[in-house]
């Protein structure tokens, strides 16, 4: 194994003595902080440094750092709240209060942000109020059995975040770092964790505990249990598309390794004259539609840009026309990219009556289309095509397709379909992302 | 119920006092003739008149006549065939050899065909050892039941041929003869066939005789139980799409009743003026992929035919394309007929991979094509689309589509396709084929 390739990466990633005490310190001080907070207003809480600044498996660069405060289990969540946040905000005159499935502040402290999340100090994993409350159970049973794979862990965070299946926000619904963790443990190395995900088939079963609860089904690509929870999937939130792309980039990986695999060249901007060429000699047509982006976060807007995306595919479908692929695209307007194969249609089209059985309908049916005739053991007829291309059909059709609260509302302010080399209005990140989009065909 | 529009209808369709007389005496002398031959060879054969001649409900200018030769059950087949040909060739010195489920003679006698086909006289229908052992107790059991509907019929018959649905044949899939007899004594008049006819839906079963084997499975639109097997539906030629029709004409006719319905107007040709503003004006392009008709009977054409219709409407699926209808025309040349809703498409395409699960077949396919991506857990690659026209792939795969016997050696031997307005190179015919092939759009 390219040893001396690891080496290079680690280089890249590896948080130098200076960030690794800086990290620490804050750490410390910050449990100072509220340890002693909590003494002066006589709370009984105890506080704990989590996640891979915890467990010495993050990356260079990380500026966030995560401490519980974790209350008896008998607090009332009011109060929990309250005392909760209340000590944290003590940490820094500069923070934010953020909401996931708690309340928590983020605080600036000495150029990190903080995140401070009360939780609940449950006795077992089984007993948890919340997800929050597991957190601390995956930190005490990393730091466990972690024995000196630090580094493996950064390399297969590295490795997925570099061919894009890393973090398990339903932006990207890819790798977590604590499933990279568990993964690493499993096989003992990076290399270990490679060889093995190179040959992971749908479904595949992974057990560190041996204590699964078969009475719960997990229809997931990938079913990684956490050894805190015999319940739980922690690869829940991989998608299908995600768990492949990792596969096939173990695969590639194996076969010829490169530091391209973890630190990936950044895609040109799309130019003009390219995009020019490109869509001349392809013949496909390229749409944009683009509106405002709601202003929420990630992990609500992507959900409904997806949603968008397939209703819009729907849309088109049902009226013929052909989309060859779709994706989003979002920054402070956001995108449903299409890049169609049929996008014009003639000027006829079928339109379905009810089935034969149906005769009171048929009745009507035939009154209204003198020329009805029978096709499949239903009435149809040829009418005028409503919308001859898929520009119009989307203007005519898009605000009423099935779309999420946000996006909806946005785009009910206004949209605009753009085409071909204008989408290049959108911007240089845009720009980039259609350089990705558009692959090249193979020649 | 419109009986002057019946009168009207019937003067055209019954045969006249001479017609009848004639073919009366036809079936007599050739009985005679045979009944002579057969004692003057020591044969012990029973001959008798059957089909419509022969239950006085047939319609006005037929020319054709069924005389079958009965020969005791225990003769073994090859004497059967042997003494019933050598009988039959006597009736008259011009006569041809045909084939069905058995050899049968057609006679030309006294300006009529009479088909002289050889059966066995067996006790019941149940001991039937061929399908034309059968007639001879349809002939029975209608003449035993008729009670002076022939007349009902006979309407009922000219409506299913009036609407496009009347002939069992293969090429047609419509109402046998017989079948439009059962539905008369069934429903007791033609407006009794027709109202009933109008409410029918798939699966209907009509069991005159109320001795339907219930073993047995009838997956047809329509089931009608033959009164002299109850195991046989005499439907089970009827095509969905014809038995729609006919629900459909009955529901228009009781609406509307009019001659039309059993002597439409006949389709005018399609001038090339006409279809050059049709074609532009619709946006479609129409293609006919013709060759030189095979020398084979109706019965094996057909389904030859509809076999290459749906092997090239898949072919075109596969590729992407669309066919918005399509249908089979023959004469001295055949064609496969198709309006094309999408024909050409752009120089891209997707090539599927194999499933990600194959590993070793990934690994040759990425070796193949080093620019695969992963696309719904399968790897995919974008390539130069093959054949950029729906004529372009019709000439490079028609010859592989799964053709039957005969249409695939013609075509092997040449075929062209012609386009739009050049259809009409095949005739007149083809261009009253055309006029309702292409239906003109509702406005």
């Amino acid at each position: 194994m390219p040893d001396e390739l690891y080496r290079e990466v680690l280089e890249r990633i590896k948080p130098s003595a200076v960030e690794d005490a800086h990290m620490r310190s804050v750490a410390h001080e910050v449990i100072d902080k509220l340890d002693s907070e909590a003494r002066e207003h006589g709370l009984d809480v105890y506080t704990i440094h989590v996640g891979s600044t915890a467990r010495d498996t993050w990356l260079k660069g990380k500026k966030d750092i995560d401490i519980f405060l974790m209350f008896p289990p008998d607090t009332p969540l009011e109060k929990l709240k309250e005392d909760g946040l209340r000590l944290a905000r003590e940490v820094s005159p500069r923070f934010e209060e953020r909401y996931a499935e708690h309340p928590y502040i983020t605080a600036l402290y000495k150029g990190l942000d903080v995140d401070l999340v009360p939780c609940y100090h449950v006795e077992d994993a089984a007993h948890i109020q919340s997800a929050v409350d597991r957190s601390p159970f995956h930190n005490t049973y990393v730091l466990k059995h972690i024995d000196g794979l630090h580094d493996e862990v950064r390399l297969l965070k590295q490795f997925t975040r570099g061919v894009g299946v890393y973090g398990s926000e339903l932006r990207t619904q890819g790798f977590s770092g604590y499933l990279c963790e568990l993964l690493v443990l499993k096989y003992g190395s990076f290399d270990g964790a490679v060889e093995h995900g190179a040959g992971f088939k749908r479904g595949r079963v992974i057990d560190i505990e041996g204590h699964m609860d078969k009475s719960v089904e997990h229809p997931d690509p990938l079913i990684v249990i956490d050894p805190v929870d015999p319940k739980r999937n922690v690869a829940a939130a991989l998608s299908g598309q995600k768990f492949c792309e990792f596969v096939d980039a173990c695969r590639r990986f194996l076969k010829a390794p490169s530091i391209d695999f973890f630190f990936p060249p950044a895609a040109e901007p799309m130019k003009k004259g390219a995009l020019e060429g490109l869509l001349a000699s392809r013949g496909t047509k390229l749409l944009a539609i683009t509106f405002k982006t709601p202003d929420i976060v990630e992990d609500t807007l992507y959900p409904q840009l997806r949603k968008a995306e397939d209703s819009l595919a729907k849309l088109l479908e049902r009226h013929e026309f052909k989309a060859y692929r779709t994706d989003v695209w979002s920054n402070d307007r956001s995108a449903i990219v299409l890049e169609m194969l049929v996008w014009e249609l003639p000027a006829i089209e079928r339109h379905l009556g009810p089935p034969l059985d149906e005769r009171e309908h048929c009745e009507k049916f035939i009154e209204k289309y003198p020329g009805a005739y029978i096709m499949g053991c239903r009435y149809v007829v040829d009418i005028p095509r409503k919308y001859d291309t898929a520009v119009e059909l989307i203007n005519a059709q898009l605000k009423s397709c099935g779309l999420g609260k946000h996006v909806c509302a946005s785009i009910g302010q206004g949209f605009e379909i753009l085409t071909n080399e204008k989408t290049l209005e959108l911007g240089p990140e845009f720009a980039r992302f259609l350089t990705k989009f558009l692959r090249a065909p193979e020649t």
